[in-house]
């Protein structure tokens, strides 16, 4: 039986931890969604910031010359101007975005939480929030990827935010570019989020039975019963399901497809990089679109073989074909995103990418370097490299052991 | 029991029907390899030629002074020069490589038949070859598609070409450029051969059982018993095999993946065009590569729709996701070929496509608009329109229907 929302008596309170580009733009159009149904969502959505001082330029339409170039508070900033000036600028956000710099308030008594910071600050972010989080929240993890873990197991990443903050949290990836989708151009993503057994009021969004509340196992990435024991959702709040995420992500520019695969969606973002550095090291070459294109397919083929290799229980395949955050992202990351242009970029100046890094990045890291890297250990690891030609292609190229002239013979028969 | 090939008595004479530029390609790296495997096939590969005069340029190396300005037969120019000037200028031909003018004669003898000539001529064509052709030749159709016949069914190109002339065909389709093949660039495509069964010499390679030269019936791509009744490959030729299409195809620029799955090949070819064009007009918009890249994904899960609604006794889906004829063509359509290219075009300029025809293309038709035109019109009389949202679109803003910026309103929950 379905209860109608309004009759239940508490709503859902949404926190966005992190307010880059990308965190601040989720923020944006989760702040809209929860304005457009208030008998779902509190209409104000929390958005952590972590706390720095801004001088507003004399040119910015908040200039104030009373302040001048006195440094304020980002979060002063966000909340008075209704704008992230430094991360995301000449972008208004709805007024009821409330930064706020206090991570332990900000994820207060909120039932939802998303997850959207780079991904090195993942441990000790989880770290701090610890005993602050609701012990029913749920999270959507928009920080694509894996890690491998000191004992050389692959562990996906919002698993891993899950088991360490004793929550249940799904995934989100596409084909997105922060700065588009802040502007309202349409694209589409998807959110993976195998609703737990607990939460399922005889809804059929999960791959669990229904459960009508009670306290069913959860199973986590790898099809065994998870280690973190799940509290339900209370009845007193609207459902946690498919049907919620597809109102609090969706909007006209931004079509979202809710699948149940976290598997599937968390190597798709995390693994596709390692094909995009692969695509840029090929054009940076001088080859064509075609040959590209033969590299993303082929690249495409390791992706799925892993996943069948590593999550054979749970795996489907079927995500990296029809969804956004399979084949739609890994088009989009290796013919605009940034791992696949600098990449390429180092290949024109004949230099490595650890020096682009350097001199173009200011020493930060391209992401597909360390996915690659911690991929490649994990896999030589286990004796397999000859599975993953491409992989180690890119991992020998990185090392100047193979060169990209040598890609077509990998493939040849 | 494998006999070695060297001890059969006859080999495979190659002719290739078609000498444009994707034609003449072709038939360079075929000649290539008859040339590499003199164990399986005849050195000299027929390339039947459409005969027309032609002027050397002065500035041509092939310029005689002798001849001057008087115009020469493109048979002769490519036999003595071992270049189609043409059609594929300033790329070397091998010796190997007979053009001849005369359609019967290029077809006699030959047990291989390459098809690569446009589309629209392929009635004529056939019924030209009729009479002529071994009764146990085999083909491979380069020419991408499908058709709707008279009384308005769908039917594969290759499989119109292997009834018509009483042979099976099967179809070749990938992510390539023409001229990019012809400078040996690498790239990779796909061939569809569904190996007879009174051909399978105790092979793997044929979704039938194998045979042993006994005629068992062939299936056509509805999974229905074949109306053409095959002639075997007579036994002192070597076997003709996805082995042996390997050998005359794949070249070390060019990796060739061999399927059995004829129908997949033939749609992905055929349908991308509508998706093509559609990527054109959201691209002329002024929207961007991941609003383009959800377009291809759309289009990507219709075709598939399409594949299991009107073939689904054969239909392999996995065509669609791992091979170079699937996303791989895909992409390359949308992102470097003629149909995108020129939608884009007319809605940049602001002007029909047609018009962009006329003005641009000399009058000749971008395929995907038959195409669109074809299968919308199959579709709309089996009234199943609801379920193709993208096709129909591009038919609606091809009849100034339907706007280019109501194609996110298609995709919305």
């Amino acid at each position: 039986m379905t209860v109608p929302a309004a009759s239940l008596g508490r709503k859902h309170k949404v926190t966005v931890i992190g307010s880059g580009n990308w965190g601040t733009t989720v923020t944006k159009l989760v702040a809209e969604n929860t304005r457009d149904h208030p008998d779902v969502f509190e209409r104000d959505v929390q958005m952590w910031v972590y706390e720095e001082n801004v001088t507003i330029a004399k040119d910015s339409p908040h200039y104030d010359a009373a302040v001048g170039d006195k440094p304020q508070k980002l979060t002063s900033i966000i909340n008075k101007y209704h704008e992230n000036v430094k991360y995301l600028p000449n972008i208004a956000l709805p007024p009821n975005v409330i930064a706020n710099p206090s991570l332990p308030d900000a994820v207060k008594d909120s039932t939802i939480l998303i997850f959207n910071f780079p991904h090195e600050f993942i441990g000790n972010i989880c770290k701090q929030m610890k005993g602050h989080v609701l012990p029913y929240a749920r999270g959507i993890s928009c920080i694509k990827g894996v890690t491998v873990t000191d004992d050389n197991e692959i562990e996906l990443l919002c698993e891993y935010i899950g088991d360490t903050l004793g929550i249940y949290c799904g995934a989100l990836s596409g084909a997105n570019i922060a700065i588009e989708i802040a502007n309202e151009e349409w694209c589409e993503t998807t959110i993976a989020y195998n609703t737990p057994p607990c939460d399922v009021r005889g809804g059929a969004n999960s791959n669990s039975p229904p459960s009508n509340g009670a306290d069913h196992d959860h199973k986590d990435a790898r099809g065994l019963v998870s280690k973190t024991k799940l509290t339900p959702v209370p009845a007193d709040y609207p459902p946690l399901d498919h049907d919620e995420f597809q109102k609090l992500f969706g909007r006209p520019y931004f079509t979202v497809s809710m699948v149940s695969d976290v598997v599937g969606v968390s190597l798709g973002g995390a693994l596709k990089n390692i094909v995009a550095i692969a695509c840029g090291f090929v054009e940076g070459n001088g080859w064509n679109n075609t040959a590209k294109t033969a590299v993303m397919r082929r690249g495409m083929l390791e992706i799925i073989a892993f996943g069948r290799e590593f999550f054979p229980e749970t795996i489907e395949e079927k995500t990296f074909w029809e969804e956004s955050a399979g084949w739609g992202d890994m088009i989009v990351s290796c013919t605009s995103a940034r791992n696949w242009r600098y990449s390429k970029m180092a290949v024109e100046r004949g230099v490595t990418v650890q020096e682009i890094e350097r001199t173009e990045l200011n020493g930060q890291k391209l992401q597909g370097i360390s996915t690659t890297r911690e991929v490649c250990g994990f896999l030589r690891a286990r004796g397999v490299e000859n599975k993953y030609p491409l992989f180690f292609a890119v991992d020998g190229i990185l090392d100047g052991k193979v060169k990209v002239e040598d890609i077509p013979k990998l493939f040849r028969k």
